[in-house]
C-alpha cells in the first residue's frame, strides 16, 4: 500500500516488546511493527534497530513527504524535558529519549507515559472523544492514569502527575512495587486481583476451583473465566477490587469533577462483572453534588494499538498549536 | 481617602456574615464592610442592603468611574453558571446570584466558592505568586480546596471539583454533614481537631486539661495553647491531624504533582505543631519520585481580608482575557 497522506509515527516502548506504527490524522494505524526492546543492550541500540526496521520497510520518499513527527509513550516518559526518568521495568537510569530520536529525524518529536498517551488517544479517536475532562485508567500488571482537565493532560509541575496507582486505599495495606503500602495498584489491576484471590482463599473455606491454581500459573483472565462460572472466590475477587477501585475513583472525581472514567486494559474485558460493581461503589461513595453525574465506560481504542495511536496523538494535537 | 484608580468589588458571603472590600490591582483591600448575612431573609434582601451600603459609603462618580467588576466568593458559588447552588449553610436553594448582582450594576460579575477564591487570592497576591500548580486547603469549621493546574483554576465539568474536604481518608470513619463517612474534613479541620481530642480522651487513660472542657466549649485554639504547654492529647491531636492530612496530601500529589499546598485558616495558626509532623507525614507518603519536591506554605493573605482579596481576584484574571 502506497502512503498518501500525512501521518505521525507513533512508538510504545514495552519492559519486553517495543512496538511502532503509522497513524493518520483519523486514528488510523496504517502500519504496525513489532521488535523485541531488549532492553540490556541500552536505548540506542532500540533506536537503531527500531529505526532500520522503520527505514527498510517504508519508502524514502513516502516518509520525507508524509512523516509530521513521532511520538513516543513510555513508562516515566516525561513530557516536559524529553526523558525517560528512571523507568522501573527499563535500567536505562535517566535518558533524554527525544534527543535520541532527533540524530535520525529532525522533526517534532513528544514523549510521556503510556497512560497519558492512551488518555489523549482515546480524547482524539476513542470513548473520550468531546470530552474536556475525564480520567484514563489503565489496568496492566499496575494500574496508570491520565486525567484530562479542560481538554489537556495533567503534566503537574514535573511532567509526573496522574500517578493514580500510587494512591493509598489501605493504611498500611499491601507492599508495592514503589516501596509504599497500600497504593491503589495493589488491588486494582491484574497483579491485584490476583492477590485478592490468594487472600480470599486464605480467609475463606469454601471450595473454589482457584484453590487448584498457584499464584504462578493465576491470570486475571483465568480470575474472570472462573467468575462467569460462578466460583464464588472468583466473584467475590471481582467486586473487593472493584470496591476499592470504586472508592479511589471517588475522591478522584472529588479532586477533579470529571465528566467520565475511561478504564482500557485486559481486566476491563471482564465488562459486567466489573463494571456493575464499580458503578455502585463509585456512587457509593461520591459526594452528593457529583452523584449520578459521572459515567464509566470502557476504552474505544484497539487495544493491540492502542498506546501507538496514543502516542501518535501527542503529536497531532501539538501540531494543532505549532 | 479618595479613590483614584481601579478597583473590583470582592464579596464574601458566609452564613453569618458577608463582608466586602474594595481591592485594586495589587491586592490592596482599600475599604472594608461587613454585614450580617441575615440569610432567612433571602439572598434579594441581602443583595439590596449590601449595595446600599456601599452606594452610601463610596462617592457615585468615583464608583462610576473606577469599579471594574464584581466577583463573588460563596460557599458552593459555581464559577460556570454563576449559581449558588444549594449551599449547607444558606438555606436559599439554588440561586442565580450573578443575575442578581446584574440588577445592580453592568459590570463583569463572576462567582466561585471560597476555597477557589482564596487559591486565585494566593497565586495573584499572595504565598503561590509565581505558581502555576498548587493546592490551596483552607482549615475552617470544614476543609476547603482550590486546586490550580497550568495557572487555572481546576473547576471539572461541572464546576464543583476540588471538594478535597470530602475525600475518604478512613473507610466507615466518622460521619461527615455530608452524608458519607470518613471524609478527611471530618479530621482536619477546627470541627475534626475537636473531634480527635475527644477520640484520644475516650482512648487513652493520661491526664489532661481538656478533659475539664466540653466540646461545646473546646476550640481549635485552646488545642494549641495546650499543645504549646505540652499537654499529651492536645500534642498527640495536632500529631494526629497532620498524619491524616499529609496522607490525603501526597494522594493529592499522585494526581496532581504540585510545587506546593498552601494552608489558610485559624488551624494555620498552630505553626510548627501542626507543619512539622505535616511534612513528615507528606514526605513519608509521597511515591518517590514526588519527594522532596513539593513545599507546605502557609497563606501569604491578610487571614481577615483573604476572601474579599480572592473574591477581587477572580475578576482581576479574568480582565486579563476580555
Amino acid at each position: 500500500m502506497q502512503l498518501n497522506k500525512e501521518f505521525c509515527l507513533g512508538i510504545d516502548i514495552g519492559g519486553t516488546n517495543t512496538a511502532f506504527g503509522l497513524v493518520d490524522r483519523e486514528g488510523n494505524c496504517i502500519r504496525e511493527f513489532i521488535l523485541p526492546t531488549e532492553a540490556e543492550l541500552g536505548p540506542e541500540a532500540l533506536l537503531e534497530r527500531l529505526f532500520k526496521q522503520f527505514k527498510d520497510e517504508n519508502n524514502p520518499d513516502e516518509i520525507h513527504r508524509f512523516l509530521k513527527g513521532i511520538g513516543i509513550g513510555a513508562p516515566n516518559g516525561n513530557y516536559f524535558n524529553g526523558f525517560l526518568d528512571n523507568p522501573p521495568n527499563l535500567p536505562w537510569g535517566k535518558v533524554d529519549l527525544v534527543n535520541l530520536v532527533h540524530r535520525y529525524y529532525d522533526l517534532p518529536v513528544r514523549i510521556t507515559n503510556d497512560a497519558n498517551a492512551a488518555a489523549l488517544g482515546e480524547m482524539r479517536f476513542g470513548a473520550a472523544k468531546g470530552m474536556k475532562h475525564f480520567i484514563e485508567i489503565t489496568l496492566g500488571t499496575g494500574l496508570g492514569s491520565g486525567i484530562v482537565v479542560n481538554g489537556q493532560i495533567v503534566y503537574g509541575h514535573d511532567g509526573y502527575a496522574g500517578e493514580m496507582g500510587h494512591v493509598t486505599v489501605v493504611p498500611d495495606g499491601r507492599i508495592c512495587n514503589c516501596g509504599k503500602r497500600g497504593c491503589l495498584e495493589t488491588y486494582a489491576s491484574a497483579e491485584g486481583i490476583k492477590r485478592t484471590v490468594m487472600e480470599l482463599l486464605t480467609d475463606q473455606v469454601i471450595d473454589s476451583r482457584l484453590r487448584d491454581i498457584s499464584f504462578e500459573q493465576l491470570t486475571s483472565k483465568k480470575i474472570y473465566e472462573l467468575a462467569l462460572e460462578n466460583d464464588p472466590i472468583a466473584v467475590q475477587a471481582f467486586d473487593h477490587t472493584a470496591r476499592l477501585l470504586g472508592r479511589a475513583m471517588a475522591d478522584a472525581a472529588a479532586y477533579l469533577s470529571p465528566q467520565a472514567f475511561i478504564l482500557f486494559g485486559g481486566l476491563v474485558k471482564a465488562g459486567d462483572l466489573l463494571f456493575k460493581p464499580l458503578k455502585k461503589y463509585l456512587e457509593e461513595n461520591l459526594l452528593y453534588i457529583f452523584k449520578n453525574k459521572i459515567r464509566i465506560l470502557p476504552s474505544g481504542l484497539p487495544e493491540a494499538q492502542a498506546a501507538i495511536i496514543g502516542a501518535a496523538a501527542l503529536i497531532w494535537y501539538d501540531l494543532n498549536h505549532f
